[in-house]
């Protein structure tokens, strides 16, 4: 079976295409986006989402602003493209891989020395940074098959697949690496509220491509641990500081969970999701809207003038990690990013 | 402000009146229940739920069975009356106090020396049942309302108010008695998917009676209870055994949580809710339909094809309990329910 391709640059159109998440499960849509608003409009409403393919969105999304910046003095080009890029980085907080991408396809472009080939180096980085992306989870679906037994379950929470990447998964692909190995793995996803992506988008990626999985609510992931079988939590990462783990809401719930019941805890993401500046405490935590939690399609689930907290994330504090896994490979406690990230300079090798 | 009255017997119409849970926050509608098909109804699709007032509808429901008994033989009525009321009694199987309430209404029932006394001593004690709820939630709550800070932020989980009882609450009610007692109690709701009675039910009883409420995706509660000032945990229970708390899902996920943050976890149960025969591997969890996770109002969520678990309740092992709060007093590890039950049996004094 083919793939999923969750976005990706159209040379024809000129612009970028993209699976729009907020319709699955029920409708499966390509969207054609060929101007920044329209981008930002759809990161901001979670069109696309997940940390990676923020990441490739990010890099697009610049060469995009290259690619419809008419100015042909090229100070002004540049001025431009990073105002609009400014935008886009900023349309949503947490996940740092948006301004990762973002910020390298801009280092590229200021490389350039007209507007016309800063265009097309623009353009040549963002598909770098995809068909990178690409190669990096199939690598860190690789190291990360190793851990899981021949014949295991495991939790995951959000969706850390091939739709928050360009495609394969960083979570999922652990599973996804598993499963080509020949491994039997069944997955309980959690649904994953408010905006439920376990149940809509990791429920039909996984089913789509046969693998066994079973929808959960994010309430009932204790009671699991505790009754039943769970080899193992496998998440992804928004943005992974010295001392925590950014991921979806829920996470460190699973991960305290996880620890209380001595169930490993794995969190799958690539090296761009980690800031070696920053701390937990200098991180934003994203708060959304009030409707996230009191509407869905028709039904008003809140009384009126009830106010709700909609935090998108929350952090994990190393201590509650068994493991990252990386492109790089695995590392372990204490932690060490900075001696992974000289490892990864000197040592480029794909396993 | 008046209290909310849940279910009461109407004499006029010789049935049973009630809030259908199922349409708030959106509606409020008074259902006139006569007959015992329809009540098993309302109690199957939760119109009418919450362990207390399950407890009330099942000795109204036998009340009901027997006023629309038109047998006069007395062998033949109690023969029938009894088999209607064992339809009530397996209408939801975790929560003991359905069965506890039809069973009392029934011993009462017995004890009457034909068909016309039968049918007036079940609606007695029925009644009777309704009147000491009440009496029990207020003398909880006052118990419980000592245990609370003179400023505190509580989280509760489901709904254990008024809605859950006849009146006044458990978990609801330790929260009201702190509020009358001149204590500033905020109240974190957790939404409780996936039927959502945190967000549905919680929320409208606390805002109707001006209790600042603020209402979070059942994830969100960990991350809070790292960040924030969660003072203490307070849920109900729909049955306690010598070793453990069954409530609705997601409580053993908080319990957990809770402990890992040395935060107090409150179970507030009138002793009706007690089940000294049984230990936590012989009581059956009830699992619910897929469609309840499926589907909110016109939205498909889960793709179709995939499977769910969807267990109504949790078990909470008295380990991670800090105390339950009784009509009759706190108890505190080890939980001693036969010392309890003696000190019922011997000291019946009110709070």
């Amino acid at each position: 079976m083919k793939e999923i391709s969750t976005l990706w640059w159209d040379d024809e159109l000129g612009g970028i295409r993209y699976i729009d998440q907020t319709l699955l499960p029920t409708e499966y849509a390509i969207v054609r986006c060929t101007s920044v608003d329209r981008l930002i409009t759809a990161i901001k409403r979670l069109e696309i989402r997940g940390a990676p393919a923020l990441g490739v969105a990010g890099g697009y999304g610049v060469a995009l602003a290259a690619a419809t910046c008419t100015e042909i003095s090229y100070s002004t080009f540049t001025r431009k493209v990073q105002k609009e890029s400014g935008r886009i980085r900023e349309s949503r907080p947490t996940a740092v891989n948006l301004s990762w991408g973002v910020d390298r396809v801009i280092a590229r472009m200021l490389a350039a020395p007209d507007a016309a080939s800063a265009q097309k180096a623009a353009l040549d980085e963002a598909k770098a940074i995809a068909a990178e992306d690409t190669r990096c989870c199939h690598a860190i679906g690789d190291y990360g098959a190793a851990l899981l037994p021949d014949k295991c379950t495991v939790l995951t929470h959000c969706n850390a697949g091939a739709l928050a990447c360009s495609t394969w998964g960083t979570a999922l692909g652990v599973i996804r690496s598993a499963v080509a190995a020949g491994k039997t793995v069944k997955v309980i996803a959690c649904e994953t509220r408010p905006l439920l992506q376990g149940a809509r988008l990791t429920a039909w990626e996984l089913a789509r491509d046969g693998i066994d999985v079973t929808v959960i609510t994010d309430s009932m992931a204790a009671h699991i641990m505790r009754t039943g079988t769970i080899d193992a939590v496998i998440v992804g990462a928004d943005r992974i500081t010295r001392d925590a783990v950014f991921n979806k809401i829920g996470t460190y719930m699973h991960a305290v969970c996880a620890r209380y019941h001595g169930i490993p805890f794995y969190v799958a993401a690539p090296l761009s999701t980690f800031d070696a500046t920053r701390i937990e405490r200098e991180v934003i935590i994203e708060e959304r809207g009030r409707d996230e939690l009191a509407v869905v399609g028709n039904r008003t689930l809140i009384p009126d003038g009830v106010p709700v907290r909609n935090y998108a994330f929350d952090a994990t504090p190393m201590e509650l990690v068994s493991a990252i896994i990386t492109e790089r490979g695995i590392i372990r406690p204490p932690f060490d990013i900075n001696a992974l990230l000289s490892r990864t300079a000197s040592n480029n090798s794909e396993p």
